[in-house]
């Protein structure tokens, strides 16, 4: 299956193919009807196994735009699926000759990339449960280039629910590998979690700083913002000077709502929740912000700033079918790009073992585990951390074993240097080790 | 957002425009398949919050024979809504740019009159809850129009439910306009309302007068009719004899199912219902009458007629194909007419209370207040008669206060002539005018 | 309705016309895109009454490659088969104007055959209940004449639930049509039925004999296989030698998980279900065969055989798009075929009485009776067999009634020879006879 551009995650596309895209994107939404010759002949399959009307009907708008057709299972779960038929059985069969390209979304996290090993056509993850949806923060990245021109050096206020909002986290990890800065303004008891900061920190050699937010006015709960720039010598020029960091003017608010599907505890704390009304915008530093949200909103946006030029968030939506008509016709083959640059190829490296070492519960390889090969993504060599292939979560282990020498290490080791990343075997404690039959390492002599 | 025509009402179409649009239609139908050229790189999208398979294949069939394309959510309850999406933002995101047109169904009267503030795109009503279905409207007298090569003064029969069809009341009201007369013969216990008979009297100048229907034979289940006939000079003269009023040969048949789902006793009485079958087909009145009936039919249409050559209800329901291929057209600009004449636009007031006057409780205005502008449509001056301008109830108050000079006075007072209609404020009785500050008005000197 | 062609049973289309559509399929698949002009303005209906996406995907999927346009009802039973409409009125509105052709999947056997009865438009029967799924057949042929150039004379193992699989019994019959040989090798348990039997016997001159399988190794679960020969010259020869039947190589596999939603004891005795994986292909008698799955499987095709070139499940599934396209464009009557040799009609005949003799409780006779004329078809005139005319069950009758005679006489008896076939009434017992005014017939004398 090798050759086939898939979009399971937003680190698919290198950022010269995004600013190609982009640009690709302003030209269809110039004229909606001028590019139905495109995709003449070609068919999108939206499986969908749970419902998400919003993005089916603006994937499925995109095909049609591009002359494209449309195949549609709007709730796999009541389907197929019910005579016991595996993701990547269904993959294989929609995309062996029903459809030139899959829409996928999925409850369980790393659906998309389980599919994406299976299908013969591109995937695109059209949201895979709370990991990733990678058209959505293109759009996002999408809206800001149209608006602003660019998204290296912007200001960008994070509001509302920084913890458990999925979109807030793809958000970041992107404008920070564009070189934007983030201005996290959560609401009380929603601050971005330690994670994410410190996946900002490692990959994109972000710096957080607190900052004043007094010049935010009433959006900012308090006086104090969390400031995350990228350590790109074009930006720390910006803080040179020896004043403390204050946040003057922003480019973009970008709000969000509650997720209270989520959260623990229910909807605990909420009464805080921040809102943007009339009254926030009218902060001096907001003058030229665009107003953000990824929609439905609820509360947290005020009906009566609707008409406000600034507020974007339905142009947003809307802006969502030409970024994905530009995606749709990349993956077909027939949006041509003049780039060549590709993101560099995610390394996954196989579990020689029976056991999965995903901790998380909805991941794929834990809820769908049939065609499911257990694969992590090495984040750090010493000491020894790595992620699940699938859903990206930290895998948990106390010793690594080899699976040639049979010996294992403390993932502090220095000896692990020595293990080939392939024969890496994760190993919860000393009892699960014994029983599949590791010793411990003995040092070496030099 | 002026500028854009919508169909919410068949009151949105002036005579004129829908004579051309029927002509239209039935250019389409002489070939269905020599139009897909007209619409293409146009998408409709079907927002269906209650299903309705029939209707949402009908529109989606004429706007695929048009060549455009379709984006369908044939069940909106489970989605986006389950988040908390509020009508009008959905329809600004799908509007937006995810489709030229959208084709709405809610199960809330008034429902895409809200819908229609806040579009950018043309809103077509696919039925508004038992509010208007103004395609199905359409469909009606483009059927006689095609069968009869006219509408003036053509005698037609309303038979079964007249009393809780919303079909039967929007098509009685149309065929007023349109100059033809109406004979009532509705199962025992089922007649025609009041407010519809009303409302045809005040709007259409319609006069109701008894009328022998011996000559119906078994349709009629008792020898009177009522006859409502559109006071125009034409049709009067129909009548300049001194006999008495009898129905001779009659133009049309419109059959109706029992609604039974808005009975409020279930389904008491129905053993008398009326049944068209071989029999009462044979009545001499009936020679050149064609049967129509909306469908789906139950037992009130005997299978024994479906080969009768007069029976056209299958027929009736295919032509609903053509026509909306007639108004997705127009709507869309792709279909020009040579009339300009365009219905009086209806004149909406706004009420400047909080409270929402609208007594009907499954008024959009009420099951979701959220982006709704209470108004009201000004339906008589003295007395003081106001309707919902969402869902057409007829709204209840005791008195009318003045939001400028806070008097307020009875329907019945002539001084209320002198307060602006876009004042108006509707006070229940005189506690809700005292809590909202309203005082009785003093009467002026002269 | 005469002249429009159905695809009501795989009986429906001739071996010319099998053959002849095979090319064009083949032609199609060459190049899925290039042939979108064929099918332009032209709209099928998907009508659903239960869930089965993948055949519903395939056949939009074929009626968009061929330019078309589809309009889609995935679960009618949720709407206006709730207001209680039947399937023929349905169908009429449908076929009247909305789609230019139906794809029908109904619970009820026998559902395909009333729509057609009906529609003005061809019907497609996508599945009736456990009665038949022709473009499952076609496709399967499809599959084996692309993969071996002809079916005649093929040796064709069916594997698994040869009890309960609807695919497996229509296949069969399909495949003694065309002359090819077929090897039973059930799971224990899981035989083929003797109905099944009977009738590829009656219909092709089908000679069961045993057969030695040891050859076939693990897939055959004793040493035993039935060895099924359609009685035609050019096979007979190639059993002319003296020695024992023996299965030595074999073309095809065909395996099909147990139908365990159709086990009258759930899923009992399925601990010794045949497993296709590595070591049962690995039989010499298997070196040269496809194997194939209707799909979905669950574990009765092990995932190490999918990367064996044999395993063509994936294939086939993808192959049930070229193989519909052709079969809509010829019903849609914009594939022309060379041969005009149509399959024998099939004659039914009314029974003239108020009783509807079939026996089978999820016949669309029995669970939508409205409109259903009860028919059958003549099996044998001596002794008198008969089959329902829609779900092709076998009528249960002790004596069949003269409808002008009003005498009765036993199935074996001679004298029904002068009975006219539109003349019979299908007589449970003596009781039911005589209560519908039935007399014993007297020996006439000669």
């Amino acid at each position: 299956m090798s050759g086939v551009r898939h979009l399971v995650s937003i680190d698919d596309l290198s950022l010269p193919e995004m600013r190609e895209l982009f640009a690709f994107a302003a030209k269809f939404q110039a004229d909606m009807r001028a590019h139905s010759h495109i995709g003449r002949g070609l068919i999108s399959a939206s499986l969908f196994y749970e419902a998400s009307t919003r993005t089916r009907l603006s994937f499925e708008s995109a095909m049609l735009r591009l002359g494209g057709g449309t195949i549609t299972a709007a709730d796999m779960r009541t389907s197929s699926a019910s005579k016991g038929e595996s993701l990547a059985d269904t993959v294989r069969v929609v995309g062996g000759g029903y459809a030139d390209v899959i829409v996928l979304r999925h409850p369980s996290e790393g659906a998309a990339r389980l599919a994406a090993q299976y299908s013969s056509v591109p995937v695109i993850n059209a949201g895979d449960g709370s990991h990733e949806h990678p058209t959505q923060t293109l759009c996002d990245l999408y809206n800001l280039w149209v608006e602003r021109g660019r998204i290296e050096g912007l200001d960008v206020v994070l509001a509302g629910d920084l913890r458990y909002s999925r979109t807030i986290h793809s958000f970041a990890y992107a404008l920070a590998r564009f070189g934007a800065n983030l201005v996290c303004v959560p609401a009380p008891g929603y601050e971005l979690p330690d994670y994410v900061v410190l996946r900002l920190r490692e990959e994109f050699g972000v710096e957080p700083q607190r900052a004043d937010a007094s010049r935010l006015g009433d959006l900012a709960s308090s006086s104090d913002a969390v400031y995350l720039t990228p350590q790109k010598p074009h930006q720390l020029s910006l803080f040179t000077d020896a004043r403390g960091l204050s946040i003057e003017r922003v480019d973009a608010v970008y709000m969000t709502r509650p997720q209270t599907e989520r959260h623990p505890d229910g909807a605990r704390g909420l009464e805080n929740y921040v809102q943007l009304g009339k009254r926030s915008l009218a902060a001096e530093s907001l003058r030229d912000a665009v107003v953000m949200h990824p929609l439905p909103r609820r509360d947290e946006i005020s009906d009566d700033i609707d008409s406000d030029p600034r507020s974007i968030y339905f142009k947003q939506a809307a802006r969502g079918v030409p970024i994905r008509m530009a995606i749709l016709g990349y993956l077909l083959g027939v949006v041509k790009l003049a780039t060549d640059q590709r993101p560099p190829e995610p390394h996954f490296y196989n579990v020689p073992s029976t056991t999965n070492p995903c901790p998380n519960p909805t991941c794929i390889a834990r809820t769908e585990p049939r065609h499911v090969t257990a694969m992590f993504k090495l984040t750090s060599r010493f000491p020894l951390r790595a992620h699940c292939a699938y859903c990206s979560h930290e895998l948990k282990f106390h010793f690594v074993g080899c699976s040639t020498t049979l010996h294992y290490h403390s993932p502090e080791s220095p000896d692990l240097r020595k293990v080939r990343s392939d024969h890496f075997v994760f190993l919860r404690d000393a009892d699960e080790a014994a029983r599949l039959g590791y010793a411990p390492a003995v040092k070496p002599k030099t």
